[in-house]
C-alpha cells in the first residue's frame, strides 16, 4: 500500500456507478432490459467536450485502471504506469473514462448481478456478450458524459478490440484509436487455449453448471488451472526461464508432487489468488467474446474492406516476445490500414516480457505513447 | 485398419515380456524387487551382435514402435514410418529392439501392476522413475539379450533424452546417438505447462488421489485437459491455422458453449480417446521425469563437460516450428558436444507440423535419417 499517494498519480478515485433504464440488444438476440455501467474517470472534461479518451479493459480487467480506492489497497489501477498527470495519457489534459463491461464482475451488470426477470443472479444465463455489445454500451455511457467524440479509444488485447471495432462501427465518434498487442482475430492455437481454460472450469465439480453461489462454493481448481494456464501464454519463454530459470524452492529435488520448482510456485500462487477476486462465469463469457471476435467475418473476410469507413487514425503497437498476439498479427491490422488508405503510425517494441509487456512501464512503448497522446491534446484545442 | 500389410511393413509382431528377477533400486532412492519389461523386436540380431538399435519412447508412447499386433489394428506403432525393411531403420540390417519403459501402462511394470508387497496395484505408490532409471532398466535388458553394445540408440523428444542419458551413462555400449527434437533440459515454459496438466489430472474428482481404480473410475476430465493442452504445444501455431483456421463446424455462431470451431471438436476428440487407452498415474510420473531430466546439473550445469566422457557419435535433429523443443535447445547440445570435440552431425528440418514432427514422415527427415542409419549399418560389419 502506498504510504503517501505518488505525485504522479491521479490518486483516491470513486468508481461511479451509472443504471441505464433502457434496453440493449444483445448480437446474440437477448435483450438486456436495463443495466449498470461502473466506471472512472480521471481528469477534466473540457469545456466543448473534445479531450475524452475512453479506456477499455482486456479478458481479466476492469474498470479500475489508475489511482487508488483506499490507503489500503495493495496496487493502484492495472494501467496506472500509464495514466495520470503528466504520464503519457495525461490527466492533466485528458478527460479519461474507464470502464467495466457488461459481463464483468466488478459492478457492471454481468453473472453476478441480480436478474430483474427472476430476482436472482443471473450466474450462467447471462447473455454472451460481444466486442460489438461493449462497443454499443459503452456509446451508450458516452452518451449519458454528453462526449459526442472521443479523442481516442485505447485498449490492449482485447480492450484494443474494442477500440478496432469503435473506429469500424462508429467512425464518427472517435478521432484517434490506439491498438495495443492484439490482432484482428484470434488464431486456431488462441482458441484452443481458451477451450482448454473454459473445459478446465467446467469440469470444477464445483462449477455445477454455473450455479456455484447457490451451491456456496466456487470453482477455485478449474478457475486456478484456467489462470495458471492464461499465465503462461502472457509470459514469454525467454522471461519465465530469466525469472525463474529452473530454480529449485528448495535444496533438492524432492521426488515428489509438491512445489519444486519456483515457476510451479508462482503459477500455484497466481491461480490461488486469482480465484478469490474474478468471476468464473464472467471469465467464460470474456474468452468466448475473444473468439467471436472477427470484424472482418462480415467483409468476406476482407479485412481492409472491413476498416474502409474509419475516420480515426491509428497507433497500433506490438511487442517482440508477445507470442499471444505476436507481432505479425499487428502486422496484419496495419497492413489493412494502409491497403485501406488511413493514417497509421506502427510500432514493434523489444521487450521480453510477452504479452504482458502491454501493462508494463517499458521506457520505448511509453515514450511512443505519450508522443503521440501529446499530438492528440494538441487537436483537442481546435476541435 | 490394413487390407493387406504394405510389403514395407515389420508385419505383424508380437511383444514379449521379460521378467526380471533382480531387484533395480532407483535415483528416488527406492527399489522394485523385480519387474517386468514389455518390449518388441523388429529384424535379426547379427552373428556378432554388432547391429542392434535401441529404440527409446516419448511422453506417451511406448514399446509398439512399428508394425500391427493384428489385422483389426486401425494404425501400427508410432514410427512405422521410420522403421521396417528397407526404411530409414532399415530392419533388414538392424535388430530394433523397442521397450516400454518402467512406469508406462502398457506392459512394464508400472503404476497398473501389483505390487508384490501388497498384492494390489501399485497406483499412486509406484515410485519416481528418472531417465537414468530407464538407462539402467535398459540395460537390462540389453544384458539379457546378449547385446553389449548398440550399434545406435534412438529417439525422439523424451526418447532422444534416454538417447543422450545412454551416451552419457554408458558411454562404451552404443556407438551412436539419435537425438531429434529435444532439449538438455525442459525450460520454465515446458516445466509450467506439465504443472498445469498434472494439476488438471490431480483437481479430477475421479482421480482419488491416483486411486481412481479401485473408485471403478478413470479421471477421464483431468487427463482429457492434460491432453487437450500437451496437443497444443505438440502442434504448431501455424499447423493449427491450416488445419483448422477458424472453421466453424456449422454455418454460423451458436452463442453457446458446445464446440463451435473446428479446433474445439479436433481437441475434444483427442482428448476422449486419449483417456481410454492411457493410465493418469503414469501421465503424472512422465511429465515429472521430463522435468527432473537435467544431466548438466551433476557437472555444474556445463554441458560440455557433461558430454565429455561420452565415446558414441551424434546424429541431433530439430524442426523450424517445434515450439516445445525449438531448433535453439538442439543447438545447446550441438555446441556443447562441438566444445566436447565430439564428432556431431546437426540437421534442422524445415516443417510445419511442431513438435509432432518427429514422429512425420517428412522427406528430407527420413532421408537424413537413412543416410546416417546407411554409415552406422557399414560399421557394424566392421565391429
Amino acid at each position: 500500500m502506498p504510504e503517501t499517494i505518488p505525485v504522479d498519480s491521479v490518486g483516491l478515485v470513486t468508481p461511479i456507478t451509472l443504471h441505464i433504464d433502457t434496453p440493449i440488444t444483445l448480437e446474440c438476440g437477448r435483450t438486456l432490459p436495463n443495466y449498470d455501467l461502473i466506471y472512472e474517470t480521471y481528469g477534466e472534461l473540457n469545456a466543448n467536450a473534445s479531450n475524452a479518451i475512453l479506456i477499455c479493459h482486456a479478458l481479466s480487467g476492469d474498470h479500475h485502471a489508475a489511482g487508488y480506492h483506499s490507503m489500503d489497497d495493495k496496487k493502484p489501477g492495472w494501467w496506472d504506469s500509464a495514466i495520470g498527470p503528466g504520464k503519457a495519457i495525461d490527466t492533466n489534459k485528458f478527460y479519461v473514462v474507464s470502464v467495466n463491461n457488461l459481463g464483468g464482475c466488478k459492478g457492471s451488470t454481468g453473472p453476478t448481478s441480480i436478474n430483474p426477470e427472476t430476482n436472482k443472479a443471473y450466474g450462467p444465463d447471462f447473455p454472451f456478450v460481444t466486442v460489438s455489445d461493449w462497443v454499443n454500451s459503452q456509446a451508450v455511457l458516452a452518451d449519458k458524459l454528453n462526449i459526442q467524440q472521443w479523442a481516442a479509444v485505447v485498449g490492449g488485447s482485447l480492450g484494443a478490440m474494442q477500440a478496432m471495432q469503435w473506429a469500424i462501427s462508429l467512425p464518427e465518434r472517435l478521432r484517434h484509436v490506439l491498438i495495443i498487442a492484439s490482432a484482428p482475430k484470434l488464431s486456431a492455437q488462441n482458441i484452443a487455449f481458451n477451450e482448454v481454460a473454459r473445459t478446465a472450469i467446467k469440469s470444477d465439480p464445483d462449477f455445477h453448471n454455473g450455479h456455484y453461489t447457490e451451491h456456496n462454493t466456487l470453482p477455485r481448481q478449474g478457475l486456478g488451472l484456467a489462470r495458471m494456464l492464461g499465465h503462461i501464454t502472457y509470459l514469454s519463454d525467454e522471461a519465465m526461464g530469466q525469472k525463474f530459470g529452473r530454480e529449485l524452492r528448495n535444496d533438492t529435488i524432492h521426488y515428489d508432487y509438491d512445489v519444486e520448482f519456483q515457476i510451479e510456485s508462482y503459477l500455484r500462487y497466481q491461480s490461488s489468488t486469482f480465484v478469490e477476486r474474478f468471476d468464473a462465469n464472467t471469465y467464460l463469457l470474456m474468452t468466448k467474446a475473444l473468439d467471436y471476435f472477427d470484424p472482418a467475418k462480415d467483409f468476406n473476410d476482407d479485412l481492409a474492406a472491413t476498416v474502409a469507413n474509419i475516420q480515426a487514425r491509428s497507433l497500433v503497437v506490438s511487442f517482440t516476445s508477445d507470442w499471444r498476439f505476436s507481432p505479425a498479427r499487428s502486422q496484419e491490422i496495419v497492413d489493412a490500414l494502409l491497403s485501406a488508405g488511413k493514417d497509421v503510425i506502427y510500432a514493434e517494441i523489444e521487450a521480453h516480457q510477452g504479452h504482458d509487456a502491454f501493462l508494463m512501464p517499458i521506457p520505448r512503448y511509453i515514450d511512443i505513447i505519450e508522443t503521440y497522446m501529446q499530438q492528440v491534446a494538441k487537436e483537442c484545442e481546435d476541435v
